[in-house]
């Protein structure tokens, strides 16, 4: 899988600009593209990044094999000279990018391409795709976990995730988004992380009772059993059912996992179900939820007082339901013209389309708890002094303005390739989980509740603010 | 792309089950499932099928490596034996389908397989996956060319769907569903469909002038020069220097295709730009919209009379946004116990979740004109004469009786694979395309609104209905 060529995964306009760079002797010249967004998913201002990882992957395997040029040959668009430079394609370019694991916010660059222009754009689709997926899926992972708090969350959305791969990294997405495992041997299989399962309805149907299905299953894995209790009626017979079972397993010496809920009203089922447990003696079994949930209704569940130790979460996780795109966009930032590095921006009629120019760094700032305080744009040729106070403002409001001591930055944004050759040493996939868990633990309650939560300032430097304003005056002019 | 084995793909609860069945004897036994929908999206009633052809792909490519073997065997939830017999498992069962493009109403059997447990277990997931994702986005395609009318629909979404895969074979299923094109370059490839693109707002940015990026392009495509209107100013810069460039095309014996607005209110600018080509003589130029566009905005816009004529739809296509998952779901209908096949029922407390039981084809009956007047869903043992009269009956308002004569009737499911071998004839991507529009033009337009439509009747045969009503009553005492 990790060999799978897809460099012709990407949108034909970026290949007739590429010609039209080519014919028009600017293919070498460097731009600059940052790949950010605007909002995240519903009432989520944040979005822990993710992806990374696959990018790489797509980068180091660019190449235009024979067949594919072609094709290309055969679109009647590109002249025989351009297919002989595609043919020679490599990426030589640079990518910084925030590890996988960060919490970003709207505006700020998660991916930075500087590369002659030609390369920049063939490669917008496939990161764009790439990390717009797996962000989403992370980010909506991550408001589930929060919702659950300290009970664990699965991830069981295969069947129903946009086809294979998002199925596959769908599910890596939301363990970094902090999911304890999935349902996916193939994404436990690749990435090394717990998988869990146990049995369906028609496990239970294929046998002449509840009872026996109970036991088969119970003698197959004496220590790994949880039992799916819903097939006929959930309190008159998979309950008794299980604890009947429950009960031989314990005479065997042997501790009974749980019990399953997959229908029928979860809070009430699940005080029941405990109940029937705890009187039996069977206080450490679990009780297990699945059927269409998500952040809203766990959060809902739990303060009913559910009684739910583990949530395997499918469809609304794996697809982000509610919010099924992550609009992440990139866009030019800066060009190289005659030698020199000149900023760029987009200015639409749409404030909120108005791009940020420049070659940038993302700085977030801690105060000395180590909380975040702010995260601060800034352009690359900047530092931050942190043995000075730092004033900040509001980019919107510039009036509003902080002054930050004791405090320290740290930059977001770090190499990924220099010079076409990828400098960065790949964390696993459980290191990333740990990331993400340690970089969402920095931001107060108040920055990650599910409705409305507190607006995290991201502000930017002096410098930024005032090129923005300058490119946006002459763009004024210009039109 | 097509030898990618995805045998690991499927839920760890399939092989802990394949498992339970092998340690209990059962794991040759013949069971029957169906894969069926119990609604389609947002306010569609039917779904067009997609995904086939993966299906077929999948199934062939099963088999264990040697490193799934290792890995499964790290998992220690499975004996030696067990593994071994994994080692040298393939398919061997027999699968009926519709074919892909057909048109299938709730509760009708998309897929049936029928096949040893073990084996007709372990391909649920990737089946359900796979046919889940395409018939979603065919269908949501399906939506979006119906509210287009005589104008044209191309998919523009890859750098929002939901990782490759969702870009590359929702792209294909978008194609199923009637659009006529997409941006992506693999899935133009992979399947022989025509590509669309032009260029982007950094073009326009990357020349001094709007004008020279528009000149640069005709020179590059003087036969094929769709211009972005928008960087700017749409209607002040866009639309003069696309105009200035469209004459110079023309005084060198070109005809200019046309323009393309990315934002602000398309019917408006629609309007204007079409006016402003018309004066200008250039009638034959086009208007290309693009900018978060779905059914509901497409028929919205030319209800009010914009002058599109080619609409480019992304995000909300490609992930079928208010609507992202296809609940269909794979359930046994039937298993072989001592040699006889039973007839199996899964019973629910919701009326909804019950299944049909049995193994089943599904019957369109055409009224004389050649119009769908009915589905007829009864079991596989029996046969539909249309030589004399058939009555049909409303499921749930059995007193609700209609008659047919002068009529014919159509099995939708037809065999794919029989001994483990597929016996299918795989059509092109243009031949589904155009199989897809032919089905649904047998149905009425009332069927097909986007809101609110007529519902089509799917009744079932007297046999299947005394079967389901028989297996209630005996699931109701078994409780």
């Amino acid at each position: 899988m990790s060999t799978r060529n897809l460099t012709m995964m990407t949108d034909l306009y970026q290949l007739t600009m590429m010609y039209g760079y080519y014919k028009n002797g600017m293919s070498k010249n460097i731009a600059v593209f940052d790949v950010f967004f605007r909002r995240s998913i519903q009432d989520s201002r944040y979005a822990v990044v993710a992806g990374l990882e696959q990018l790489i992957e797509y980068i180091e395997n660019l190449s235009f094999e024979s067949d594919d040029i072609e094709y290309l040959r055969s679109l009647d668009l590109f002249d025989e000279e351009f297919l002989s430079v595609l043919e020679h394609f490599s990426f030589t370019g640079e990518i910084y990018a925030m590890p996988e694991g960060s919490v970003a916010y709207p505006y700020e660059p998660l991916i930075r391409v500087k590369a002659p222009v030609m390369e920049a754009q063939l490669v917008e689709t496939a990161i764009l795709n790439i990390v717009n997926h797996q962000t989403l899926i992370a980010t909506k992972a991550s408001r589930v976990v929060y919702a659950a708090g300290d009970t664990s969350v699965f991830e069981f959305g295969l069947r129903r995730a946009q086809g294979p791969d998002a199925g596959i990294y769908g599910a890596r997405a939301a363990i970094i988004g902090g999911c304890n495992g999935t349902s996916n041997v193939l994404t436990g299989q690749m990435y090394d992380v717990p998988v869990k399962g146990t049995h369906s309805h028609s496990w239970v149907m294929s046998f002449p009772t509840e009872l026996d299905a109970f036991r088969a299953y119970a003698e197959l894995y004496p220590d790994n059993c949880l039992l799916l209790v819903d097939t006929y009626d959930t309190l008159r017979s998979g309950m008794p059912n299980a604890i009947q079972v429950f009960k031989e397993l314990k005479a065997a010496g042997h501790e009974p996992v749980g019990i399953r809920l997959d229908s029928g009203d979860l809070a009430y089922l699940s005080k029941k179900a405990r109940q029937m447990m705890d009187e039996a003696g069977f206080p450490n079994a679990k009780v297990f939820a699945t059927n269409d949930l998500d952040e809203h209704s766990i959060y809902d569940l739990r303060s009913q007082g559910a009684a739910i130790d583990v949530w395997g979460v499918g469809t609304r996780l794996i697809t982000s339901e509610n919010n099924p795109a992550l609009g992440g966009v990139y866009k030019l930032a800066a060009e190289e013209i005659n030698g020199e590095m000149i900023p760029r921006i987009k200015i639409s009629e749409n404030e909120e389309k108005i791009t940020l120019p420049g070659i940038k760094q993302v700085y977030r700032l801690y105060g000395s708890d180590g909380m975040a305080v702010a995260d601060y744009i800034a352009l690359d040729e900047e530092t931050v002094d942190t043995a000075k106070p730092l004033t900040i403002f509001d980019p919107r409001a510039p009036w509003k303005r902080m002054t930050l001591t004791d405090f320290t930055a740290k930059p977001l944004l770090v190499p990924v390739f220099v010079d076409g050759k990828c400098c960065y040493d790949l964390p696993t996939l459980s290191e990333i989980k740990e990331y993400a868990a340690s970089q969402l633990n920095t931001f107060w309650e108040e920055y990650r509740r599910l409705n409305v939560p507190h607006i995290y300032k991201v502000d930017y430097s002096q410098k930024l603010y005032d090129l923005r304003a300058r490119l946006l005056e002459e763009g004024r002019q210009h039109s």
